[in-house]
């Protein structure tokens, strides 16, 4: 694979062929610029097995974005696709669509409204909204779909790692058992959602932020096997990094070698003026192996050195982690609230790969088809009635209740305007005779989510930068229920529809049923 | 994110910062141009938790070594480094040692043996092993791993739903829900494991493939929000691909609405000479909505139509749809094998995710270093027995026993030959206890796993075709026994040490403990 050929196959033909073959039908019937709306959204949260998410952390608008605008077909795709054919032997794309795609096969016609990046968000609120020539909308779908769900996936484990581990320290160290070029994407994602920094150093060098990481058990080995052992090797360290020394300690034995001879070399970089870093446990029983680590760097008088933990780190290993520290720190002479203060936590393949969910279940479902300057709300029937997408052109609010907190996403027409309800009536999605009445003085706020990114393919949104978007998730979290935050069996939150989206949605139903 | 940023962050700093930060205090202690040898292994199969793989399919080297011949640190890489700040404020990489990686910061020096693509390969057999100057083997640690063990995963998950599938085609659906730009990787190990084609349509540009796929509900839908339906539809795709109509029967109702729209326009493609391709179920209970769509299918006289299933397919669910196939059809006067033989699948998310177990524990391990042109083994205690890496430069073999199966992979040291052993004796890796005795006379083959690909980064190997690589999956699981190839609970595959390995491990561990 050249790099040429690279660029190729992540450019614009980065799609399903499906598309292709219906932007061809579309071309041929006359209504491939006639413009129609999809939704992408997902259905149900991330369900890691014995723990599921309560909530999402939207991310990856921006670089599908960025893609969006340079993905065109140029000669080589158009050549590609006029050489594949029909069961029949003859050309399977035309001349005449072949020409209309090298022409305005491009995105520039796509106009989207999305849900920002690090905000919280729930299954069928959409997150994009796109709307432009039917053929394009359509390629788009494929590209669109992969870079949001898998951003979002990881910003979502990467909340909840940050929520298990109380505040301290997350470094995102996956890179290794990322999925091939995606570990970009990932730690990007992770470092929305709750990871601090990165061991990843390109992707730092992208958000501009200093990569993390200090030795791995080879350096320890190759002292070792010229004949000198791990004291020899954390010296070096230390020669070399006397202010950033912070050492790996359980090649050998953890507690019988690695954290006696950190301890010497500490003392010996004290001596010398500097102030050790610390220490990184990865491997055994981190709770218990952290205690007895705290209470040799403690006796020793490295009280503020810290303790990073590696290895097979998530969301349940800390919860554990944690919890076993505080019943089994007191009898080893140890502080537990002043051990978890000076935790660190590297996190690598549970939280690049998002252990036990691997993939959010995001679709793109066409909401609308213009016709005649008017917009006809389109529908998919189907076997379970909670997988019926939502028709028509929509937006979506997020009511705040009397103590600030969210208490609902609300879905209705492009229209309306909960402001001037009162009450405001939230309807349940798919149970006819559910329903929840709130008088509008009880709510503080009705924030309208969604904001515009794309008009005909023009940027017309300042992408904000990674501190910013954290500063969002932060304040999106502290206005969730603690209740929904919960990593194990959480409460719903609500997301109701207006009394008029429901009864569009029924009559549609009830129109072709 | 602009293209060259985009480059700069898939390039040599596609890696983990402390490669770095150790390349460089081996560049202070001189010793950054030593050879060192890694191995890179995995150390347990796939685990997906109710079902595990019993053998992996090696995937990934062709698009690793592609990149290493590219990587290297340019006036941008270095600039970055040079910016990063110790926590004194000091500049945390010297200049001496960024003049070295600019002018030698290439994988010009490195050299690798590896087990070919395709081949079926066991845990704690070296898939690559690689040797070369000590600062730039340990810099290509994370690259590796990151694309050898994405494919690897991958590659394993693709033969094992071909393998449920017993032989139907199967085609990758996964873009979607890939992670990101491993889309590509992604599709490219399933079709080196197990899928014929990919939707993926620049992927299938790269690999010289046609790509698949006909229609999503979307164009359904479109005809039905312009007052038309589901028969109109059909009818539209049947006129632009005549020869080439596949068509997806389950946006309304699939019995009763989409097979039959099918078969109506099946009939009139035919009036107009024309063979119908099939249908494609896409929800619902996958093996009685097939049994009852080729009901209807037959009795109109479209017996050879195929059945394409798609939605959330994996092996067991495969195992699963063709058990009550076979249990059912006989019920709905459907011949149960002339109906599975009709079918293809459509696998998407769980193959792409490797659902189950979405990460492979591969590692890269120092296992040798030179000095004084003599080669010292290098060895890494653990916790855990099974976790000690084998030491020194290896070799491996696999034994094929009377019947032409593969009996065994055996690991021995570079300069050993079991084929000049009479018996061959195969050590348990970990218990001193356990052994294994082979007559020579009762083995029928001793192959060499291993070939070079890499020569001080000179490519000295032909990187074969797709159609090779597949070649040699099929021909390696036609010689592996069926209880090793089971999907659920498989036998365990013999990987064992020779003596001479066995002793150096032991004695090595002695010292260092």
């Amino acid at each position: 694979m050249t790099p040429e050929e690279e660029r190729t196959a992540e450019g614009i033909l980065y799609t399903d062929f499906y598309q292709l073959t219906m932007a061809q039908l579309y071309f041929r019937y006359g209504m491939h610029e006639r413009d129609a709306q999809f939704d992408h959204f997902f259905r149900s949260y991330p369900d890691y097995g014995t723990h599921q998410a309560g909530y999402c952390i939207n991310a990856g608008l921006q670089w599908l974005v960025e893609w969006m605008q340079t993905a065109r077909f140029g000669e080589g795709e158009i050549a590609f696709l006029r050489s594949q054919k029909s069961a029949s032997g003859q050309q399977l794309f035309a001349d005449d669509f072949l020409a209309w795609l090298k022409q305005h096969g491009t995105f520039e016609g796509i106009s989207i409204d999305a849900i920002p990046e690090g905000r919280v968000v729930h299954p069928n609120i959409p997150l994009t909204t796109v709307r432009g020539p039917m053929a394009m909308a359509q390629v788009l779908e494929t590209a669109l779909l992969n870079r949001l769900n898998y951003q979002t996936l990881i910003a979502t484990k990467a909340a909840r790692i940050h929520q298990a581990g109380r505040g301290r320290s997350v470094l995102e160290f996956g890179l290794r058992r990322a999925q091939d070029k995606a570990g970009n994407a990932g730690a990007r994602a992770a470092l929305i959602g709750g990871a601090d920094f990165t061991s990843n150093v390109g992707l730092s060098s992208l958000m501009g932020l200093p990569p993390k990481g200090t030795h791995a058990h080879s350096m320890v080995q190759v002292f070792m096997a010229l004949g000198q052992g791990e004291l020899e090797a954390f010296r070096a360290y230390a020669d070399v990094y006397p202010d950033d020394c912070l050492l790996l300690v359980d090649t050998i034995d953890t507690l019988n070698s690695g954290v006696p001879n950190a301890i010497r070399v500490f003392e010996e970089l004290r001596q010398k003026g500097h102030e050790p870093v610390g220490i990184r446990l990865d491997s055994g029983d981190l709770a218990h192996l952290s205690i007895r680590a705290a209470r040799m760097l403690n006796d020793a008088g490295f009280r503020d050195v810290r303790i990073v933990l590696s290895n097979q780190i998530d969301e349940l290993v800390l919860l554990q982690v944690l919890s076993q520290i505080e019943e089994e720190a007191k009898a080893y002479g140890v502080d537990a609230d002043h051990l978890i203060g000076r935790l660190i936590y590297g996190v690598g393949t549970r939280l690049i790969t998002s252990a036990g969910d691997a993939a959010l279940d995001g679709v793109y479902k066409l909401v609308a088809v213009c016709q005649d300057d008017e917009w006809k709300p389109a529908i998919k029937l189907s076997e379970t009635v909670t997988k019926v997408p939502n028709p028509g052109h929509k937006r979506a609010w997020r009511l705040y209740d009397r103590r600030q907190r969210a208490t609902a996403d609300l879905l209705g027409l492009y229209e309306e305007d909960p402001a001037a309800m009162d009450p405001v009536i939230l309807r349940h999605p798919t149970q006819a005779d559910t329903s929840r009445t709130i008088k509008r003085e009880n709510l503080t706020a009705i924030e309208p989510l969604h904001v515009d990114i794309l008009r005909e393919g023009k940027l017309v949104y300042d992408f904000p930068p990674l501190e910013a978007i954290r500063e969002q998730r932060r304040a999106d979290l502290e206005r969730l229920d603690p209740g929904v935050q919960r990593l194990v069996n959480p409460h719903i939150y609500h997301v109701s529809l207006t009394e008029k989206l429901w009864n569009l949605k029924r009559d549609l139903i009830r129109e072709y049923k």
